[in-house]
């Protein structure tokens, strides 16, 4: 599987920010090659790490081509996008895209087209990015009754929401500023609307409860009448404002909507901040699992499409014998480092005697073993008329601070040192 | 593939707490039949989903048995699990197990193994229960390079640091309540120790890292020590105390280590409460990734073993055709129910005149369309003389809500409903 013919082809749509990514994730790839990749503008500035010899502007040439097994769709929207599918899935290619408009509007029409043609399509990518939601339902959580999503599905909103929070701004200032720093598009709509959320949550919950979803029938709501006074109450009532997006699988129907929403500032999904995305999912046999990461962004996303691949390369290559992605590829050993070599910082609590100079002895043996004390607290007399010292320290090695504690130990200066706790900053 | 004899037969060692629910799981499952059930001791009380004509005690009839293609491993321990998982493997069975101290221990015998005799192990069990980070880290992330992997793994140790960060008890207290309520083995050592996180961080480290790890050269630290006073000064200086294994890939070397540890309290791993699991894995392309959810229990831990059969039948029957995990089954579409029809509470913002009888004029519409107030606060004058007045109410039909806002807005009792914001309690 080394030389460049027996590799498996594939053909790339598009190539702006996610289409770079993937490009530069399947450099040197031992399975996968790319073959062409399809561009609107063959003369836009690219990273280099595009070869201009694989460009075409010939869109219809990739998804004709015999060779090309694998088409990557990332042109974004539905035109051409939803053509260029079709016509790739009757040419018998198996389709990764990333494209979340595509799939929640015409995900029916091109899922039975797939099925009728024997080709597999995955759509990892179109969801949160970076987040592994899709594949992780279909498969290891495959075996649940799924009957609730809850999520925040799109970063920008997020972002906007978080520097309200933390900066008492307007939202007009907020959303000009992700603007003008390129977290928000330029037509900021389908972020700020909640749409962009509907299209997620809608593939999610397709998934999830087994039943199409028209992307029409879900209600969505945006952030654009969130005001800092809205926030300013929220936190005081122990709320948090998101904007959710949440699909319940009722008796006969399902609840599905977008809208900002207080949530409890307790809740798991409350620490999602910034650009970051976060699903929470509800099944019969896991009960609630949270995922938290980067919902967009060159690599997360192109993080999904490269998984997608490794799917269908298995897919592909493993009728005749296990599937590679199982198969344990490594057999040396890693070499471990021992604790003593680790850098911490420590949380260190004493008991000494209450008198004077304690403090000043024991600073001096740490100082002796170059352990840097970082703030050092005594507290009040215990019961027996003893005090307790706690310390944290800056970063040390484990083996200077075991030393300086067992110097500690050995002298009278303290009744006992009662715990060491690594801090992790 | 709905006849007996079409269905792919699987037998099963070991049917404790997990494998009962695997064999409920299993129940009418359309392609997979449990053929044998092998248990030491037969006449045990089970529950009746059990059949006993299943069960035997001729644990090498099964692994034996020519019809039966997976083995599914849950004795736990290393003895006669191993022995028995190695024959299975040379007579050509695919293994899924729920055995952590097997694959941490054994793994690199038992991987080389199967990959001479072409057949899998899957494991994902083995690792905190229902999460499902196993398969993920080789498929769908698996075109990323690991730098971290940092984890609460232990769901006992994690119950009893949180019940004594909030009921401010001891450590020995907890531990006794934790052991009558069935939440910690009558022997918790390999728990408390740091034991059992060590087995689940060497097997996630190993697969991220790509390298075989030797379990005892991985450092545990267990929560002994851990008294009231430290988890109270911890929450002082802006920490919690969790019991943390960390895996680091350095240039050379890996840093691996399981201890109790000061992490911040903002920190998302801090929010892992209970004796929930949590997971944080660092990849180039995606980042922090986090994933929270049941770490054990018989239900969560049967979700992984049937998530792990599922991807097993999918490989055994996808030779001929795409994975059936990735084909769309549903072609119906889903009874969506209009955001009219939805329960939620409501927070309501509204600016009024500041003077007598607004709140009863606005209390008797909200009572009218029977929107029942759970809290409402006048908050002083706003720059223009005006009030606002913000409620919450208790849960109430989304169209009754707003026909009492409509008729707000129609009279002359407050100047604007500045917002309604939906809320999850």
């Amino acid at each position: 599987m080394t030389s460049n013919d027996k590799k498996i082809k594939i053909g790339l749509l598009g190539v702006g920010t996610v289409g770079t990514g993937v490009v530069k994730v399947l450099t040197n790839h031992p399975v996968l090659e790319i073959k062409k990749i399809g561009a609107r503008d063959l003369n836009k500035k690219r990273d280099a790490v595009i070869k201009k010899e694989l460009l075409t502007s010939d869109l219809k040439s990739i998804i004709n081509d015999p060779e090309i097994e694998v088409i990557v769709e990332m042109l974004g929207g539905l035109n051409p996008s939803r053509e260029l599918v079709i016509e790739a899935i009757k040419n018998k290619k198996h389709i990764v895209t990333a494209n979340k408009d595509l799939i929640a509007t015409h995900g029916a029409e091109l899922f039975d087209l797939a099925r009728e043609n024997n080709v597999q399509i995955q759509f990892e990518a179109s969801v949160c990015g970076g987040i592994p939601i899709i594949n992780t339902l279909k498969q290891t959580l495959n075996a649940n009754r799924f009957s609730k999503i809850m999520g925040i599905l799109n970063g920008t909103t997020n972002y906007i929401l978080s520097e309200m929070l933390n900066r008492g701004i307007s939202y007009e200032q907020c959303l000009k500023e992700a603007q003008d720093k390129g977290y928000a598009e330029p037509d900021p709509t389908n972020d700020i609307s909640g749409k962009d959320s509907a299209y997620k949550l809608s593939i999610l919950a397709s998934i999830a409860f087994g039943e199409r979803i028209k992307i029409n029938d879900v209600y969505n709501e945006g952030i654009e009448k969130i005001t800092p006074n809205d926030i300013a109450i929220s936190e005081d009532l122990g709320y948090r404002i998101k904007l959710v997006g949440i699909a319940k699988k009722e008796e006969d129907k399902i609840d599905i909507r977008v809208h900002p929403a207080f949530i409890k500032k307790t809740s798991t999904l409350a620490s999602v901040f910034g650009a970051n995305n976060g699903v929470l999912i509800e099944g019969n046999l896991i009960g609630e699992l949270t995922l938290i990461g980067a919902g967009a962004g060159e690599f997360p996303t192109a993080s999904s499409v490269a998984g997608d691949l490794n799917m269908l390369v298995a897919h592909i290559t493993s009728a005749k014998g296990p599937n590679p992605q199982f198969v344990c590829k490594h057999t040396h050993y890693a070499k471990i480092k021992p604790i003593s070599e680790t850098t911490n910082s420590y949380f260190v609590r004493l008991r000494t005697d209450d008198k004077a100079g304690v403090v000043g002895q024991v600073g001096t043996i740490f100082g002796k073993h170059e352990v840097s004390i970082n703030t050092l607290t005594q507290r009040g007399s215990n019961p027996d008329s003893s005090a307790s010292i706690t310390i944290l320290t800056h970063l040390v090695k484990e083996e200077k601070l075991q030393a300086a504690i067992k110097e500690i130990e050995k002298s009278n200066i303290v009744k006992q040192v009662e715990n060491v706790i690594r801090v992790f900053e």
